[in-house]
């Protein structure tokens, strides 16, 4: 295999909680390299060591924790770049992952702002990478080149259409999901929850959780218009889709338990659920992106698992581990979903996403 | 009022958390008070401070502190009793349960031995107190006078079956509930779960939990038989009914996200569901039972509750607490139910039925 | 006894952690009721209900509930009042409690600003409310007839004096101490720790807590100077003093490992310690004022107490718990101290000064 | 360098936590591999992952999980072994280990009970390795040529006598030392401690807890007779030390806070102190030994580490992590301590004092 050229990339919101895993992945990284770092105004121009309050249970990167942070403005160090990963809070992320783009600029992001945009795509990298399709008419809308838009799915939508859309490749069109998640305090960011609300608690409300969970699968299972001009939004089988989210006292891992009905009649089996979880692979495995898991989707024979805290590290988080698989006494089928949601729910979904359109020569 | 005749109580299994809850409750009842208590061979004969690992976090009561354990096999003592609590462990209760009611004993049990007994009523007390009707039944089988069993439900049931029973009255028979329950760790008693297993995780399986859930919600929201000798099980109008059962880090109050739909066409709106839960009412607060709430069902309008740590003691748990009621996408109405499992889940319930049980002169 | 006047309350800062803690104690107070609620320029002018995050297990009082929040600037309202409790955090305490001191209103203080203040009384009720003796000096230096400040003690510090006072009463001044703390997330207010810092962790550090417990604790245990003229700061006898501070998985209730050495030889034994400990009693229990515990300091027998969870409620959480006394074998004695640092850590001690200043005819 | 000759191992009490922890690292060991697993007679004869309740967060090694459990009773299997280690509860340990060693198998021993046998050696494997040279005297009492018992620490002493030991190799024999811990859960095993006894809470007592930690320390830092006859205990300048001993709500990582005073006057400097702590090396890194950490002691600067979720896996837990130096307001010095309790305080211990033994050619 020849040498892989070096990719330069540069994370905006390096600071934070999604954008240090950032830089924990990208240090182990093949080929991809950071480049840049960004952070708030009152953070540029010093040192990271001296304003990141580093979180991760490794040490911060030597050579990381000696860059000199950036203001995320467009300059030309970050023109140097080949991608941007945005790490970014909602509130800052619309504008600024737009003038990115706008400097031709492709950029992955997590953050919800461009999720809903018509020509964007809203990619889980082992589900749906066959939307990258989209993107030139995203670009010929703007009148770009080399930049574009690509975001990835909210951390609790992340864990169940993985396996939802191995349920559809093997059975055809779900007709109804009901889930409820007991999510990680990870997934709310830094301070995020106060000790004092979740600690010997659960809070059973995230705010607007619930709706992103209920549209963003739809768009993500869903395929792309024949022109490539946009997504189909799963409409020719509507999915009717109910979420109830909850926080519990837990670091790191999303455990959301899942009842489906099929349309197809009679459903599959339990049995023959499993074995279409076991079978499922994505085009990130086919192309042999490396941050993509040997298994996208691990299934557990043990009564008891997944949990969180065993299973959240397996394959680097990269895949979703499901459990429990059995008969639903009101739907067809119900499971257990763990899914790492700051491993494949933020973080490695954008840069497996950055691999599957690196491989394609899309940047 | 007639000063109420003191009623003399024995409670079996009065080490365990079950029974400690019954002393500290019995503490302050206004007509019940503790007569003998009953453990392990290994404890009988010594004063109850010196075998208990007292875990309430209030002080044992003096005059219990000094009392002489018995064993749990009758004898004149307990014989002087009017009534009896077990909260044994479900290996010894079955036989010693038994052994209690032959001896004309009345027997109120946590325990899940006898719950499927065609003549035995499983009674959760806010809700279908009028199954003690099949104790006559029961009396005759066993060529009884005064002895007899009544149960009362799985903690995680209980929760459930207060605001089904309040829809059910107010809208008639339900379709179908799919149930995901996210319990206390004080459900699995003491020593119980090993803090390794549960702190920083959720283990998204509790053993036979779901069984019970759904076999027992049909016998409690079912009738009694025209002639009295025995349950209809909700046989005429079948419930489907799905429960998904998680153990989270939380001391007490288990929380349950409830989806529900409705034989009636059209469904009840969420205002209208709220409004039947805040209505309704049970026998045990018509009869003025010491230990029923104010209020059997507290219905939030706040985003975010009930939450276990700061609802679990409203009304010192002997109501349940709703929130967040709304329409779901796949069934008709979804909820989250808050109920205190060592409270109404537990020894609250007992000593209502007993209550109730009394107010009626059936002990 | 003749029908106690019912003295008018207004609470500073009464949308905070301790805020609501005042609120919740006076609801049951037998003489003092809230009159006016202070808190934010931004909250003042809405129902109480409306702008607090309630965190307490009890419901908002009503009427509590339905009262309008006023600025935290002195007007004819506030002047109605008999006395002020001050729950304000330290960012904006100084300057407010000074403005209302100098308004003729007597203010009892929590925050730590006056706290060193060579006129003010640092006052931790259960041991040196004869420090009140300085106020009149107080006054005199501000040209006050009746507006003076009261401070009470940091919660870690309050813990461990109380014990102290104890010994130096039974067996004479101490050498020196160390203590090592394990304090409750309750400390830090809300929404102060956040749970990714403290799940599943302990943080060795609190900032400028340990150099708080050294100072305070000469100050609390030295005596008013002869003239009453401001405080002897234990200055006879310097008391070597030295703290380690940590934040622990707790949501209520500070665990102090304590050391201590005598100047008296032969130390006295555990027996003789325990035994000091248990006669203890102060001028808040003397003089009867009604939120004094019972017992000041609780003294444990049982190998594994105190614990937080089991006993920070004791009481009402206004005495400590004290347990494992026994030799030290560096110094002479070592002790484990438990106090509820929302108890009488913070509102309690508040109230209780205010309580022994009402009975000596200070307000 | 030649290849290196591959050890078997055989492991007793290979399904407890402590064996779990032996496999994890000998899977990954570069010449030291699992020959046999033993177990309880009720498991023996099945298959490994069959009888383990697994709790670690990598998967169990594919060639461990088939293998079939041994009882823990010697025969020609466990003969093939060049090294046994023991994770055996104390319970059995004593016997089965010096069976072991009666058939001439070398133990690496986790358990208490041979720590105080004059003639056995209590190794941190980072402070006194150099201990070994008392094992001919070990096996000429025992007749034997080949099997001998090492001990290792319990996991709070091994904690605190690496820094002690730097500063002794520094400073010259130490005064008094005061230390509080708080320590992990995974420390009691599984289940271990109850999580109804845990959740937020802080139990101040671990059974005989402090007397090991006050005992083990005197015979690690101390010396070995001139003949190698056995140990000096430190006799010619004896240590106080007064252990305090707390269980708090975390996994994994005991944390200790320290206190310490020399004989030397004056006293070494804060600057001093952290420069003889990262100064500090020992013989298991100059051999070499590959589970021997590149650095002992970390030192950290910042104002709030170590802490244990952070940095308990730092160096795969095979060092300590110290900070917060600074002067005592009694003794002289002051600094906290994070240790992996099942890392470097419990089976990376074992291995290393093997490592050490193989590379002094004693197995």
């Amino acid at each position: 295999m020849a040498p892989q050229r070096q990719l330069k990339v540069g994370i905006l919101g390096a600071t934070g909680t999604v954008g240090q895993r950032f830089i924990k992945l990208l240090a182990l990284h093949p080929y991809m390299h950071t480049h840049v770092l960004g952070a708030s105004a009152r953070s540029a121009g010093q040192k990271y060591i001296e304003v990141v309050k580093w979180k991760q249970v490794t040490r911060v990167p030597e050579d990381i924790a000696q860059m000199v942070v950036e203001e995320c403005v467009v300059n030309d160090k970050w023109k140097e770049c080949d991608l941007i990963f945005s790490g970014l809070a909602e509130g800052d992320a619309g504008e600024i992952e737009s003038a990115f783009c706008a400097a031709e600029l492709p950029v992955f992001s997590n953050a919800k702002n461009h999720r809903r945009d018509p020509l964007t795509p809203l990619i889980v990298p082992l589900v749906n990478t066959s939307h990258l399709s989209v993107l030139p008419a995203q670009q010929a809308a703007r009148s770009l080149q080399r930049g574009f838009i690509v975001t990835n799915a909210n951390c609790s939508t992340t864990g169940i259409v993985i396996p939802l859309k191995a349920l559809e490749e093997a059975f055809g069109p779900l007709d109804a999901v009901i889930v409820t998640t007991m999510q990680a305090i990870s997934g709310a960011g830094y301070p995020g929850v106060s000790s004092f609300d979740i600690m010997d608690n659960v809070v059973p409300y995230i705010g607007s959780e619930e709706e992103k969970i209920e549209w963003e699968t739809s768009k993500i299972l869903g395929g792309v218009l024949a022109d490539a001009s946009g997504f189909d939004l799963h409409a020719q089988s509507p999915l009717r889709i109910s979420a109830s989210c909850n926080r519990v006292p837990v670091l790191e891992g999303h455990t959301e338990c899942v009842s489906v009905s099929f349309k197809r009649r009679p459903a599959p089996s339990p049995e023959e659920v499993k074995d279409a979880m076991r079978r499922y692979t994505c085009e990130a495995q086919t192309l042999n992106c490396p941050s993509a898991p040997k298994q996208a989707i691990v299934v557990h024979e043990e009564v008891d698992r997944p949990q969180p805290r065993l299973d959240r590290d397996d394959q680097e988080g990269a895949g979703v581990n499901v459990g429990r698989v059995r008969r639903c006494g009101v739907l067809d089928i119900k499971f257990v979903v763990l899914s790492n949601n700051v491993g494949i729910g933020a973080a490695t979904s954008s840069i497996t996403n950055a691999e599957v359109a690196h491989a394609k020569g899309i940047v």
